[in-house]
């Protein structure tokens, strides 16, 4: 019971309303709404499903986004850090596990909602041992953090993408024929998501190594 | 005569207020709603300010988040390339421009509908150019341009939590006492949003310059 108060005051205390007690948790709330396929999760249906009143989840989320975000940060507790390796390998396993988890939620939750789901998530804390271990600030291995989920961020956007007809979108804007898009279109009809992901992910890398090798490093 | 027939098909006559067809074009619609703050913007206040039915909207865009989505790529074709000056400081600056598109839309849009609308904008374009004038590959700019739209929409989640307390949610979750989470989030305290966007932008930098330093660039 005193679990269930301290719950509801930290988890939304701006939004949380007056009136009756209500008769469910916040987690039972939460457990129920993971069962849902993501499309068809509404305020009605949840309760419904239940048996409590549309207040009665509304009194723990103020609208399906605030929902659909604590079940992203819910999944992402539950993310395993990849097995041990160097960390130029690791934090890109890590990108992966991440991009997965965004996925999930990328046509369902706002961007702010997705992005802040994984905030000290416990793949966060091994990516910053990780890092630390490797020799860099806390500063830097936090910005390794946040640019290793930007990266699965944008690796999510492209994978909604996955009938994505650059060369008919070119065609279709009307691109200026010297235009380098053109190119940049062609050459991606050959170009595999998970490839393009892991090459992008060297850039951030080899930059992150050079940081780790500077002397100013801070 | 077409595409009005279609509308017809598509709306429910006995619905219709007035009695007037929904005779409105993709292009009306969007001007009408780019006028809506976006979190008052819905298909029904849209129609309503339009004088036309629901499905008179709904012709064109099946959602509201599809409505969002082509509002936001309509958005990101006015966004204006910074200045010319060398790629490394050109790039951060279009980091900055875009962050600032993505932010626009962060709290309205899924990531997928945000994340594609800059898809071929001019700024991308521009970014491409500057790149290969830098003597990248077409693939080496592309990535360069997916890696610093990741980036901004990373920056855009920041944005997101300006009053976010790092301190009071790692005591919320319990986090063990020797974890570098805490350390994180004491030197968060004196961070700022664009200093840090800067110096993460600075770390994908150093990484594209090595890769444009190396003898096997492709």
């Amino acid at each position: 019971m005193a679990r269930q108060e301290s719950l509801n005051v930290s988890s939304s205390p701006a939004r949380r309303r007056g009136g009756r007690k209500p008769t469910i948790s916040r987690e039972q709330i939460l457990r129920a709404a993971e069962k849902f396929a993501p499309e068809e999760l509404s305020i009605p249906a949840l309760a419904g499903s239940l048996g409590v009143t549309h207040a009665g989840i509304y009194h723990y989320f103020s609208s399906r986004a605030e929902l659909v975000a604590a079940i992203a940060a819910h999944a992402s507790r539950q993310l395993e850090p990849p097995p041990p390796g160097p960390w130029e390998d690791w934090l890109v396993e890590v990108a992966f596990v991440l991009r997965g988890h965004f996925s999930q939620f990328a046509s369902t939750a706002d961007l702010a909602a997705i992005g802040t789901s994984v905030t000290f998530a416990p793949l966060v804390e091994a990516l910053l041992r990780v890092m630390r271990d490797a020799g860099f600030t806390i500063r830097q291995a936090g910005d390794a953090s946040e640019l290793i989920a930007s990266c699965a961020l944008g690796g999510a956007v492209v994978l909604q993408r996955p009938n994505f007809d650059a060369a008919a979108l070119v065609e279709d804007l009307q691109v200026a024929e010297d235009s380098p898009v053109h190119e940049l279109a062609a050459s991606a009809v050959d170009d595999d998501a998970d490839a393009a992901f892991r090459r992008r992910l060297a850039v951030v890398v080899a930059g992150l190594k050079a940081s780790l090798e500077a002397p100013t490093a801070s």
